[in-house]
């Protein structure tokens, strides 16, 4: 269905080994999954994704799971279906809720309404809401 | 700037009066910035995306800091100027620190590149993250 | 403010001002608007993108009033400032009530929120609703 | 292929079932297309979005076949695969004749091409186009 | 799957089938694509649009191969699966080699997400960037 | 008019202060644009975008020239101003002509056209189109 073959393991380059080795070891799941099988056709790619990826979506000021959720929601505005899968799946394992998700879809969906709305009468920015 | 003019409160209809002074005792503020002041032309779309808005943004299962960072991250992917300004001045007045702020954008970032990427190579998603 | 300069009628090459001559008879208005004035650099590209333009959205099994809001539909969810502004105005000039354009909007937020919802959740296409 | 179950009659709360009654009493069909059953999962929000549907779509300053038309503009620049189906064959079921449809399409792929033409160039919009 | 037919030679109205005749000789090929098979219910557009495309992809200021590669960015950017896939398949027959896509795939990764960072801090233009 | 505040050089931080030198001495230009001065309140988002970019752009398989056109179409199609100005101009100082723009412009808008017209039609992929 792709535009590229997926490359099973034993398709891999030595430096494309090396990144699948570290997304088993960072996910703690032997599942490496197609996006980085499509992408590692050109190993230096693969490996300044995901290493940039490992980062942003770590720990830190936002938690994990939140990251997720905006994932998701930059997914959907996309239309990206395969992306809208993969970091649903991955908020579920981080411990999304049933009622979490419904919330966060409802938000989506009213965000993407409103952009709707001031996209098409093209309202003005309020002086209060420039950073100064 | 904008499609239509923007009313101001000697301008309102009755039922847009009504959801403005809804708006300023829920915010706790004077200030009704543009969109409303754009969509109150039509009082009856006013109220019903404004009581939507109200219910939806609230507390619940998610915090209502997180839902206006996921708010923010679909008005960029959406190019929306105007929703991109409001709701980061919305979660900037609820908390959101540099910190917070700094990682929502790399996520924001990561995201688009890697929905990109998906969406250019048309990878198929895997049997694992589809819902049984 | 755009990437190329604006063409005043002095500056047209002779295949591009009898475009203009065209835009002006056609529309019967002595103003030819910026969109064309940027594309003027190039007067094959200005030639077959009016030429087309104005048989597209001429009268035929739909109105050109009917046309005109299809249009600002497709430049609200494309996050054309430019084109919202522009056809916002034809469809004004066209017949277009504000009781029209409140309805207009809410479709358009309403399938905004919806396209939203069904990219984010996947929903896969019901079989009746495919073509036979 | 969703990132939700797709709700059977058997499966719904009394709230989304009350909703399901209301789509077939109002569209007078037996079927529920798969849209309601994924968000069927979120009752309060199922109902939500089918009331504010219900009035949006209905008959106004705008006819039902009217609306149906902008819902598919919306729904191709947005990339919706469901969205496009779902509406395509509501159009048709309203009456959109093969010669609409074409023009529909010819008008989405003008407005297309020229809102991405727009936003290459940053066209600046003429004055003659702001709201007074 | 589509919202129409497709349409085999057979169906084909005279106009439609002179329009198949030249996209043969032209390709060199004898399949003609699903795309044309959708757009021959109206021949009018097949034939308006296969014009345009066959002037705007020929060689140029720009060589062919270069054109499918800027096609392939934008179809990623629009999320059209069918365009993303038809259009690398072109670009491969011109010549596209892995290196090249690789790094056609990383430019447009790196674009998407700048864009995004551009979209959600809302950046003021420099003056330096606008045509005088 | 930005979220953030742009900083000057003597607002930099010293890890931001490295990146904007770098910028300096990779571009020959003393002029720092105002993206970086805007990501520069993130000094390792700052790097990592900065440093990524760099060798995204520069030569290989594809020119830097051809590499900015890529950037600009998928500028336009996220509806991106910051990007589509910045990109233009860095596109004219390494070279790009007034016909190679136009013809740039032309595919962009061929693109968004048959985009639009596929993601309505949902036309499905050709067998022929997919990698093996």
């Amino acid at each position: 269905m792709s535009t590229v073959s997926l490359l099973s393991d034993d398709d891999l380059a030595p430096e494309a080994r090396a990144v699948f080795d570290d997304i088993r070891a960072t996910r703690q799941v032997e599942h490496v999954n197609n996006f980085w099988r499509a992408l590692a056709h050109d190993p230096a790619q693969l490996a300044a994704i995901w290493n940039r990826l490992k980062g942003v979506m770590g720990p830190g000021a936002l938690d994990p799971l939140t990251k997720e959720m905006i994932y998701i929601a930059v997914s959907a505005a996309n239309s990206c279906a395969y992306c809208a899968h993969s970091h649903t799946a991955s908020a579920r394992a981080k411990g999304m809720s049933d009622e979490m998700y419904a919330e966060l879809l409802a938000v989506i969906g009213m965000a993407s309404q409103t952009n709707a709305l001031a996209n098409a009468m093209q309202v003005p920015v309020d002086e209060a809401f420039k950073a100064t």
